[in-house]
């Protein structure tokens, strides 16, 4: 019997869900027992309270102070504490726990995922800013509070189940696979005129909407060759992407003696969350398992860089190191939004990251790596204001 | 640098003659070094010696006792020592050594397997039969002599490297993945027809000819159920085998989390090999390299338990348990013979093996499991004149 107090920061977001459901899942089939320290949500305070029903968590924050009384309201006679705004989330993620589910989406989740990265509670990070605006100074403060960083994305955890963690260097590569996206075939003249619409309409997986053009445009693979080089200690030269449509291979680790281990399944979220929840034991629920025979086939190409610049852009921020991959986080979720919101053809959205990246390193802000959440931070939000401008000044051109 | 002192027991067959190839490649890149205790053949000698040359061992044996004076005469002047017979054989496997490669192909390596697990050498296991015919004993005996067993062969090492080795209740199922044989897409009608020719052209391993029958049959798919079943200590009802014509995932290892973890690589027994060699350790050497996006596209599909009959049959034998799966392999191993020797069509292997395991049901012969490699070994013969038997009727009434 598998037991955790866990708490859940982002309970009503994708990731979020999903955990609640699968320890619903896992606490049906008699393997695990979960208590829940806290919840919070931004501002869907109806689930959360639905939530809390389930759970009686200790407590439940609202990033919202709008909607503190509404939230309080909903709980009313419940023993479980209730608080708002984004201190009392960074405060939440301190509480003690033996896991932090870390799935705020966006630098938004930064503080709080820092915060829980010093409790000594195993980190499920979902969160892909934290990593790649601060992965260095984040895997330091986990290590040095004695704990573990456990990635909740289908491809680190992938690598992160077969990695030989006391021995990297028996390693001699790591292979992202990529779904490709809505536009694997789409060619360069069709990719400029596609509409927020068509972006988001991705193949295998059911994410959010700025997650989804980032597959679109790839800088999704970008950012994770950013996150496998800090997870996994690699250069650059040691990541690989290779394009695999069906999602099935969620990521692999060449090993020198020419042994490749890799991890693989139905495209479903609930499998990484899963292996954080239990790990390094199993959590046992009813999982949809892997028939190859049904599948038929799996089929694999070599990434497009011109179609898809980002992939190379996030390669070379990664080897310019200092504050790049921060640079280039904030000008694609920037990019990324503004194509959203009809203010960019999709094909700017790279254009936008490189200006962006070629402006910051003119102005000096990429020297060293930020060492911990608050540089971070900074850097993140002059680079916006700086692809904001960029933005701005394509939208007067155009 | 990894240093390891090796025996090799059957070092001019095809895996010792890997073996030693492998640890020349890796000599060479300046990962390991090597020292040979024993190399051992049948009647190779010219090779054996050239082996003696590079090697150096301190006991060089060759079975067959009429060729030790072209030993002693080839390897004149040198330190080796020199032996014949299959007694001095397992004599030769009981010698001080890190790791004994037990490659001697079919029944004939059991005795000297069996001598080598007793020692607390690490025993590389390439000799299938006996692991089909005395498995759990086997399995014991290296346990209390305090060391472990490593499979080599591309499927079984490739469960072992991904088995959670102290956590078996994490796993659902084994996966084995079978390359379909020569005859994958062929009808009944046209198998009935086939030749020793036509059997043992492999399409993707090069492999001796009676394990290229087996492959035809799919009867190594059959044993190698029998064998993981044992090695992983799973139920026939746990393990699945799904064909992969291009023999890239060697076997895959399902959890109960719905992760399914699997060793992959180009068809090639030196990975395997290399992982006996270094566990826990990764030998660094030029290994070819897995290139999914060169390779385009995986398949699978599932097995036709009726053109291939032998794979049930290997499933009911394990099932059956007691010395039926030493039957299934004498059985197999006449049969195979003898179509290699033009006395029994292609569709009547599995027929001989399916009718000897009947009479040796009705003869009493399968109660409890031979618990040594000695009762294994009679039951064995027993089994073979049962087999042989049922050849020379069927020849009869053609």
């Amino acid at each position: 019997m598998i037991r955790r107090r866990v708490s859940v920061l982002g309970s009503t977001g994708s990731v979020g869900v999903s955990t609640l459901d699968l320890m619903d899942h896992a606490e049906a089939a008699g393997s695990a027992a979960f208590t829940v320290e806290v919840l919070t949500c931004g501002d869907n305070i109806a689930l959360l309270a639905e939530q809390a029903r389930r759970w009686k968590p200790a407590l439940v924050v609202t990033a919202d102070p709008a909607r503190l009384e509404d939230l309080r309201a909903a709980l009313a006679g419940s023993a479980t504490e209730v608080a708002a705004g984004d201190q009392a989330i960074v405060e939440a993620a301190t509480r003690p726990a033996d896991i932090v589910m870390a799935s705020i989406v966006g630098a938004a989740g930064l503080r709080s995922t820092w915060a829980a990265a010093g409790t000594g509670a195993t980190l499920a990070l979902a969160n892909k800013e934290s990593l790649v605006c601060c992965g260095p100074g984040l895997l330091a403060r986990v290590r040095a509070a004695g704990s573990q960083l456990i990635p909740v994305d289908s491809e680190h955890s992938a690598i992160f189940q077969v990695f030989p963690a006391g021995n990297p260097e028996q390693v001699s590569r790591l292979v992202l696979t990529a779904s490709g996206g809505p536009f694997r075939q789409t060619s360069l003249a069709e990719m400029a005129k596609m509409s927020p619409k068509q972006a988001v309409a991705h193949p295998n997986w059911s994410m959010g909407a700025k997650i989804s053009v980032d597959s679109a445009t790839m800088a999704n693979k970008g950012l994770e060759t950013i996150e496998a080089a800090y997870l996994f200690n690699m250069g650059a030269e040691r990541i690989d992407v290779v394009v695999h449509p069906q999602s099935i291979i969620h990521s692999l680790v060449e090993f020198v003696d020419g042994s490749t281990l890799a991890q693989m399944g139905p495209p479903d979220m609930k499998t990484p969350i899963a292996c954080a929840l239990a790990w390094p034991d199993r959590l046992s629920w009813p999982a949809p398992k892997l028939d190859l025979a049904a599948l038929g086939q799996l089929t694999f190409e070599a990434p497009d860089e011109v179609r898809f610049p980002a992939l190379k852009l996030a390669r070379q921020a990664l080897m310019a190191g200092g504050t790049a991959p921060t640079v280039f986080n904030a000008a694609n979720e920037v990019a990324a939004y503004a194509f959203l919101d009809h203010k960019l053809g999709f094909l700017n959205i790279a254009a936008v990251v490189a200006e962006t990246l070629e402006r910051a390193e003119k102005t000096g802000m990429i020297s060293n790596a930020a060492d911990g959440c608050d540089a971070a931070l900074e850097i993140d939000a002059e680079a916006r204001i700086i692809a904001r401008l960029v933005v701005a000044e394509r939208a007067l051109a155009a």
